[in-house]
């Protein structure tokens, strides 16, 4: 990853915007939790800039990319040794997750958020099985005041769809999910 | 604390403006690592809003409050029954210190992180005695984009300028500032 403008060599500015242009064809937009995002044809995924919505723009979010803010070292060795990259050719679907946590999460304290996230509810050690075949990517927008704390992009091949909607349902019955209070799931294919 | 817009309820974005007015007069800024800040006569704290340097601004620094990222619970309890607010009267000096951390910070995992941070440098552990006459309030820049990562504010009384410098001496000789680039301290006073 470059590092863009003055920003720090692993955060990478990103927009996402839906519109009726984009590489990414929507297949559907379910509202987990709270408001659904308007439909829209397409999505862009831009690299490197934060922009506005603009005219002809359905919706946009905005994100950037950041160092972990939960993972220990054993775990950080293991989910960068078998992450794949983002674009690899076969994996041709994808999903946009935006989340928004509670105020009572972002009130608690480090060593209570980790034992939620990991200790009780084992994001990690759930996720990694998946790994190899779904590559990932979380994008960090709470300090951006958007209206979501986090994005997450995710890209697969069809065939591993109904894994990564088995992974998807274990994270959204697990006690970190208590704090989520708005959640929207965007299903993709490449356009 | 009041929300801002789309913000979360914690996170309050502030910009620090140096030009010929404000309400703080900027008595001696010190490159303490890299370059340092251009001298400017006066600075404000604009809150609730990131503005863009103007015509007329020798400088200026945007950040946002958030949720603390190393402290655990007994400390976070300690922390917030002792930590005075900002604003006092009696507190007609201040600083702000802009600090940006190296890229083999932004590396580490939480753990490593913490272990520096705490465990081997005793940054919450050694602020912590100065906190009933220093007030402080953190802001995070690196999502931003911004020169630095950390802009910290603090305010004091006058008499407690000399125990305020062995605490930021004791923070510089801690293994954390290791990994410290670059740091820039402003001192002012109330204009």
């Amino acid at each position: 990853m470059t590092s863009h403008g003055q920003y720090g060599a692993d955060v990478m500015p990103v927009t996402f915007r839906a519109s009726g242009q984009g590489e990414w064809v929507i297949e559907r937009i379910t509202a987990v939790r709270g408001s659904a995002l308007a439909p829209a044809p397409r999505l862009s995924v831009i690299e490197g800039r934060l922009l506005p919505t603009e005219v002809g723009d359905v919706w946009s979010l905005r994100g950037v990319t950041s160092h972990a803010r939960y993972v220990e070292r054993p775990e950080k060795t293991r989910l960068d040794a078998i992450s794949p990259p983002l674009g690899r050719r076969l994996a041709t679907h994808a999903a946009l997750i935006p989340i928004r946590k509670s105020a009572a999460w972002w009130a608690l304290a480090q060593d209570e958020r980790r034992a939620v996230f990991e200790t009780r509810s084992r994001h990690i050690a759930a996720s990694l099985p998946y790994l190899p075949r779904v590559a990932r990517r979380l994008h960090h927008a709470r300090e951006l005041g958007e209206p979501f704390d986090f994005l997450t992009w995710f890209e697969l091949a069809p065939e591993h769809t109904s894994a990564f909607d088995d992974l998807v349902a274990t994270l959204r019955a697990s006690e970190e999910w208590s704090f989520v209070e708005a959640e929207v799931d965007v299903r993709l294919v490449r356009g």
